[in-house]
């Protein structure tokens, strides 16, 4: 029995050509799903950014051809894993020009939940402000690119810490996102996260919890935000489509306990585990 | 005959593991050689670099190993091509965070020598100003390290031009290098070129050039310039350690005979070809 399968261009624990862009270059994109009773748990939107980030990359990515491939991959993989996804330009050349056309190269992969401990949803983590700072990079922006030494960096430090996740701040001092997840604060009733517009990844939760305000008629205002606004805020929580929501229950000195609207988002994920 | 091997971990058309972290974030670095007649230019000042990225991304390389292997794997490639190095954290997890225990992976591939016309070196290349920048990251700045988006978008935007390289410049304006080469200017017979302090590489041939220079009592000076200052420049040229040294004749409407500075670089490096 395969446990954790990796398929590479469709076939099952294929090679993956050392000429391949996306190790020469980080040139390429990937995703990281959530997979509950074997259904893809904001599958929508992780397959939205991905060909978001395609477009940005002027990757030729075929989506419904990827889609067949992935449901595929699944019924090979444990019903609750974590699956992940990466897309690259494809395999070809010496220097940094690519033709048209390359055949993008898929790699899928299964992995096992990650385990945190139970109280970082229920209590809420220990957060720290990072050192590291991110780039400011509009063309590159939002997209969960392979180009992730930052991030590498970052978890590093944080590694370094008794912390749990860290908030991470561009190079002008303005928060942008956590290590490994994004960032919300409530202010006044009023649900804030920094804007991604030179750095960070548009994540597929703040996705979501972005889409659901805005039904709602409450919308999420992105904002430009600085380590003090999360310090004086009512409620700050991390979140990824992967893990959930993570209230902080410390973050410099400042202690909150799980407030409403941070209980309100761990609901919501709970629904889309179904 | 295996005209251009490709070694992965020292076996000939050996497989990349899919789970390498070079391909997952980049988490690694690259060198490209110019070997002559058996013989790699510039050996010591690329395994130098290739040290001082290992030390910066916390990779825990073997150089005495390194150099071993390639010597085997040059013995097994043409005489004179161009061989790639590329040097990754190793293959494990699935989050940024990694374990000190990860053992790199080495990629060594072999191609030939890029064709670019004579004229590039005999009567210099055609130049523009490219309006993608480069992002502020002092962390990574000067190591050649598989994040490379940008200078795969760089290249794609000179793809759609007809110039030969591009002058690039920082977030704030600074020139920092070319597309693929760096970039010197002189100014009233003193030798310049860009700091590489918050993006760029530091270029092997760039190196070569400062070291030789100090040697001779005329250091190079390493400031910050701006598109203007090189425009006024007596004369400019791009270099890199594969290609040697193109003078620039245009640049944004002024022109340039190739100058006696350059042609005294061009003379160095043909004397290191052997």
């Amino acid at each position: 029995m395969m446990a954790y399968p990796v398929w590479v261009d469709g076939k099952e624990n294929g090679c993956l050509d050392p000429a391949d862009r996306g190790l020469a270059y980080g040139d390429g994109l990937f995703e990281t799903l959530r997979v509950e009773a074997g259904r893809v748990v904001f599958l929508d939107l992780h397959l939205a950014r991905l060909q978001a980030g395609a477009r940005a990359l002027d990757i030729p990515l075929d989506s419904h051809l990827l889609l067949q491939e992935l449901l595929r991959f699944l019924t090979n993989c444990p019903a609750t894993c974590i699956a992940k996804i990466i897309v690259t330009r494809g395999s070809g050349g010496r220097g940094y020009l690519y033709s048209a056309d390359l055949s993008p190269s898929i790699i899928l992969s299964a992995h096992p939940l990650s385990a945190y401990p139970e109280s970082f949803q229920a209590e809420g983590i220990d957060a720290v402000l990072c050192t590291s700072r991110l780039a400011l990079q509009p063309r590159l922006a939002g997209h969960k690119h392979l180009n992730r030494l930052e991030q590498v960096l970052l978890r590093q430090e944080l590694a370094g810490t008794s912390a749990d996740e860290g908030l991470v701040c561009d190079m002008q001092g303005r928060v942008v996102e956590g290590v490994f997840n994004n960032v919300f604060m409530v202010r006044l009733g009023e649900l804030l996260t920094p804007r991604i517009e030179a750095a960070g990844i548009r994540g597929v939760f703040r996705e979501a919890v972005i889409q659901e305000s805005a039904a709602a008629g409450a919308p999420v205002r992105e904002d430009e935000l600085y380590p003090d606004d999360f310090l004086a805020a009512d409620e700050v929580f991390f979140c990824n489509s992967v893990n959930g929501v993570w209230p902080v229950k410390s973050l410099a000195g400042r202690h909150w306990a799980p407030g409403t609207v941070t209980r309100y988002w761990q609901d919501y994920w709970r629904k889309q585990l179904g």
